[in-house]
């Protein structure tokens, strides 16, 4: 492990995993020591925290699927822009995002994702 | 024009001019169709739009300033992890920013950035 394309396969596979709705399955994407920022609120470090995190995004909505509309690589870091969209009930609210993946020995030590909380605090109220 | 290392050295150089503080200078930089879009906001378009924008943000500051955590590209988008510094008075802003950047013929006919507007206006206010 360790090229670029290794690194884009694990981001990309993640970002599929994602849509299976099942945040166990993903932990095998992650190192122990992991930092998962959404950078409006607070970092959950470990891996513990990080499934915790994803394991609730999961809770609030029925899917959440992730379109990667650009992704770039450079050494270990893979930078992406996506359309992050949750459904939720009658709700579907489409969130543009950028994140930022850290690579480490074939697995994600670091994912930090950047929008606006206005943005789906207010799509998720259902004034879009 | 058009390798990727010429693609991310406009965007390198935009954002050292940024810190110039002189939105006019930035012109240059920019096609006459460009979507310049933070994201939380209306996208400015069109080059007069998108300087007007940038001459606002420096209307309310006495600095910005762009440090470049994380830069990939592939063909003519360049993707960017970021801390954009905004002093104003005795306010030091630190924003955490991802901006995705499109080239067309050695220009940048594209600028999204990400960030939490909350995170700026709680800042900016004093309360950080």
């Amino acid at each position: 492990m360790g090229s670029a394309g290794d690194a884009e396969r694990i981001v990309r596979d993640l970002c599929d995993g994602v849509g299976k709705h099942d945040a166990e399955a993903l932990r095998p994407f992650f190192t122990d020591d992991v930092v998962y920022h959404n950078i409006p609120m607070d970092p959950a470090v470990g891996i513990d925290a990080a499934i915790a995190v994803i394991d609730g995004f999961f809770a609030m909505s029925e899917s959440l699927k992730i379109e990667t509309l650009h992704l770039a690589v450079r050494d270990n870091v893979v930078l992406t822009e996506r359309i992050d969209t949750f459904t939720v009930g009658k709700i579907v609210a489409p969130l543009p995002v950028m994140g930022t993946f850290e690579i480490r020995d074939g697995k994600i030590c670091a994912w930090r994702d950047y929008f606006d909380m206005g943005q789906i605090t207010k799509m998720l109220s259902g004034d879009s």
